[in-house]
């Protein structure tokens, strides 16, 4: 899945501005290429980028519109998908976020083959992977892991590729989710991927590389999730990780959508997915713990850090707050 | 995944006996379902059941034709076709365990429109599942485990729902790949769902029950299979078990297909398991190891048994030399 660049950011009628988080995912770490957003009557959300038509949109050179947003009802409405007929007819590709798949509209689709066009929809992976042989690859490799889902992830993930491009490092954020994959312009939807191939998908998605080199793959799941610890495993034995970096939200009263479920403590969690990461790569090491503390008064997260850290003796950060050189420290 | 029963074994013209295992095995475990075979010229294989043609299956009272045969460079013979096209304008079903889709063979699926009958393809999942909730279900679970794959998990499970049966226990094999299916007559070839949706797919399988119901679960690859881990992982999770079965192979060199793994311990692995099912019941038991002794000399793999019954503390069989009423005294 290689989605070309810049983007035009298609907000549709999003409702609100959570309607819209990808697309703003998307603005916020990768302002270069989201040279505007097209909003029809009724959205409420912005992304804070000029308003452009598709026509005007062309203009700028745009190459793929990106449908970041979330539908009602998983359905797209008849006015979106004239907007997209124009853009393909004006030779953008567009690629979508949305669980309804784009590919499956025959107006858009017979524009697309007529214009030679791609229309990309990046949660439904259309290539075939093998299966994983967990044969030790050249490179070295960064995983975040998480005590649940929507801990963040994917925001340590590319923290830690920015710092580390910063340094002058030799590094790639590697997308395994929707969002990730429009920032990085490429990448699989790993938890769509049939189940005999998430190992094998990742082996693909983190290929060998130059000894210095860097992959800082997005995690996804928890192995103390029950929907996605499956997911999350075969993440771990494909990544080969060298480095993990645990990533948490303080204040969760307990794992996400589920009352009946605790949320693991940090070092429990460490531990567990170390285990399961020695598998492929006898030598990884957990770098550093990444915590969200939005839920906290600023004083009351740092608290929070500080414990984090002097009981898993990590370097741990609000990534949002504090940055996360710390953790790029320690590698 | 529904199967109606009785079966003809379709052998085609499979090659030799090993190309015909999945037939086999139906064969072995469900003789009662399996009235005749049908095999083509050039069919090296055999499954000590009555030749039949189409129409003498028909004459049978035949519900299912069971393609339980590999298939030469994934392609279906014509000759295959037309048989098959016969059965079904005859009334029968086609349940297939190829990987090549009978759904996608047009004359047989017309002809399965036009007689309305089935045509299923085990490996491919063919509804939807949620993701899994993790809660608490009633009834009982038993769940084999092992340290790799193709060590016995599917003989191991059915010969314990057949010890139960024998007890006059309520018990129900559960399937979970794709010989499994056909034995049960229903199941998920587990390995071909989505990521996202294993353990959901799990619980949609082995759904609440009488308190005293057990269901024995088919294991699929292995936590120390780097290729398959996410699939048992998620396996494990859905499944909730009261009660693991760990499942070897004596004498197996190396991980299979992968010498640059090599095989992990027995207690390593029950330890691994429980860890791993204590996430969605904290009060689950190991409570035998089933061994595959086939390797060995006969006393040989009574030492072996001995002495990992030892190094465990649970009772050690080989199931095809001691059968499993060992293990199932030990619930």
């Amino acid at each position: 899945m290689e989605i070309r660049t810049p983007y035009l950011l298609f907000l549709g009628d999003a409702r609100d501005q959570l309607a819209a988080k990808t697309a703003y995912g998307v603005r916020v770490w990768r302002p270069d290429w989201c040279v505007g957003q097209r909003r029809l009557a009724e959205c409420n959300a912005d992304c804070g980028i000029p308003d452009m038509t598709i026509k005007e949109a062309q203009a700028a050179g745009v190459k793929t519109v990106i449908l970041g947003v979330a539908n009602r009802g998983g359905v797209i409405p008849k006015n979106w998908t004239s907007e997209l007929v124009d853009a393909v007819n004006r030779g953008m590709d567009v690629a979508s976020g949305l669980h309804t798949k784009i590919t499956e509209i025959p107006e858009l689709v017979d524009a697309a083959n007529m214009n030679d066009r791609l229309l990309l929809d990046v949660r439904h992976p259309t290539r075939n992977f093998d299966v994983a042989d967990g044969v030790k690859r050249n490179g070295k490799r960064l995983l975040t892991v998480g005590t649940d889902v929507s801990v963040g992830k994917m925001f340590t993930s590319l923290a830690i590729e920015r710092e580390m491009h910063q340094r002058g490092m030799n590094a790639s954020f590697r997308a395994t989710g929707q969002t990730g994959i429009f920032i990085a312009s490429a990448g699989v939807s790993i938890d769509a991927v049939v189940a005999d191939f998430i190992s094998g998908a990742v082996e693909w998605l983190t290929p060998e590389n130059d000894a210095d080199h860097w992959d800082v793959v997005e995690g996804q799941g928890s192995l103390f999730n029950v929907s996605y610890a499956g997911v999350t495993l075969g993440l771990i034995h494909g990544a080969q990780p060298d480095a993990l970096v645990v990533c948490h939200e303080a204040g969760r009263p307990h794992m996400r959508s589920m009352p009946h479920f605790p949320v693991i403590d940090i070092p429990t969690c460490i531990e567990a997915n170390l285990e399961a990461a020695r598998l492929t790569n006898p030598d990884v090491r957990c770098i550093g713990a990444s915590i969200n503390t939005s839920s906290l008064t600023e004083q009351d997260g740092r608290d929070f850090c500080k414990r984090i850290g002097a009981e898993t003796g990590l370097p741990t950060v609000d990534p949002l707050r504090d940055g996360v050189a710390a953790i790029v420290d320690n590698l």
